[in-house]
């Protein structure tokens, strides 16, 4: 059977979101299709109310409706460690386990020259500058364990060298192939504790 | 940290979508708003556009934009057999399996005393009224195997008594406790061959 046209298109969209499948993205859409008109309108809107009101955070790349956004302006955390994370998610994710207090910084992907992704130079740029302007003592890395992240890893380790911070990234009870985003609490809450030391800053130790 | 307020809403909303946690939801949504802005504008055209042409068939209750739906109006179907089934999705599931050339009667729930669950009476009386006009000789059950479906059956074949048809159930090849709209072609198929006969219709045999 061919499905009528307008419902194949929605379900080939719903397919895009990461980690939706043919069954799931068919499920979703039989199931906005049944709620009140309501709903997707709600849904229309909000997404509309996004679009225009959240953006990245100028200082570290959170999605934010406010500039710069709530943790960079939060007087109570710790201004001399940055966090540096692949996304916006894994942001998401460490900030809700409640085991970081610190700043963040975000890549927006990681280094990968064999699928060519590079890091955007000018997010580099920022990186070094609030690094070299600001009273930063440590730089943590919380890169998903895999090839690419340690690339990264190294890429950054290679920028911070001449600055005088401590440079670290979470140790590996990450489970190895997996991503930062899908670890529990328990899990990351152990892997910043056993962070490795790469390098040891001593202008600001 | 509390995320921004618009952001936390969209991320309520896609949470509401069946089989949707908050971490899928969040995935979701991050990903939405690091797509173009026309990414979110097709999804919203495209939900607007299946809202106000996509409607049930009046004769089997298939979303369709014409009515009755292409299924219903293919001349080729066999149409003595009639596939009753809870949802549309479990109708396209069994659809595009390829495994079955009859028609349809979508339920739109399944008869279920202890959550106050009932099949809308309408819905039970055009399905008798389709019954006993057409030319109908078999019904074939395609409920999931839990509680609810066992108690649809005896439903259904009870109203089907006096009419002279015969009513036979998907074999129980399907995982009990799983659902129809998970299961693959394979099994599918088994379940549709080795149906059990219920009741044989002397009329139109
Ligand atoms: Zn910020
Ligand atoms: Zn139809």
């Amino acid at each position: 059977m061919a499905l009528a046209k307008a419902l194949e298109d929605l379900i080939r969209l719903f397919e895009r979101f990461p980690g939706i499948g043919e069954k799931s993205a068919r499920r979703m859409v039989l199931f906005l299709l049944q709620q009140p008109k309501s709903f997707s309108e709600s849904l229309a809107e909000c997404i509309a109310k996004c679009n225009s009101l959240l953006h990245p955070c100028s200082r570290c790349g959170n999605i934010t409706d406010e500039d710069p956004c709530s943790i960079c302006c939060d007087p109570f955390r710790d201004k001399s460690t940055i966090c540096i994370v692949e996304s916006v998610e894994d942001l998401i994710t460490i900030e809700q386990a409640g085991i970081y207090n610190g700043l963040y910084f975000v890549l927006g992907s990681l280094y990968s020259p064999l699928d060519d992704e590079e890091i955007v130079p000018q997010v580099l740029e920022r990186l070094v500058k609030r690094v070299s302007e600001e009273e930063v003592k440590e730089v943590i890395l919380a890169f998903s364990p895999k090839v690419e992240g340690e690339l990264t890893m190294n890429l950054i380790s290679k920028i911070m060298e001449p600055l005088p911070v401590t440079v670290s990234r979470l140790s590996y009870g990450l489970p190895v192939g997996g991503s930062v985003s899908f670890a529990d609490r328990t899990t990351l809450h152990a892997a910043l504790e056993a962070r490795t030391y790469i390098k040891r800053g001593e202008g600001r130790q």
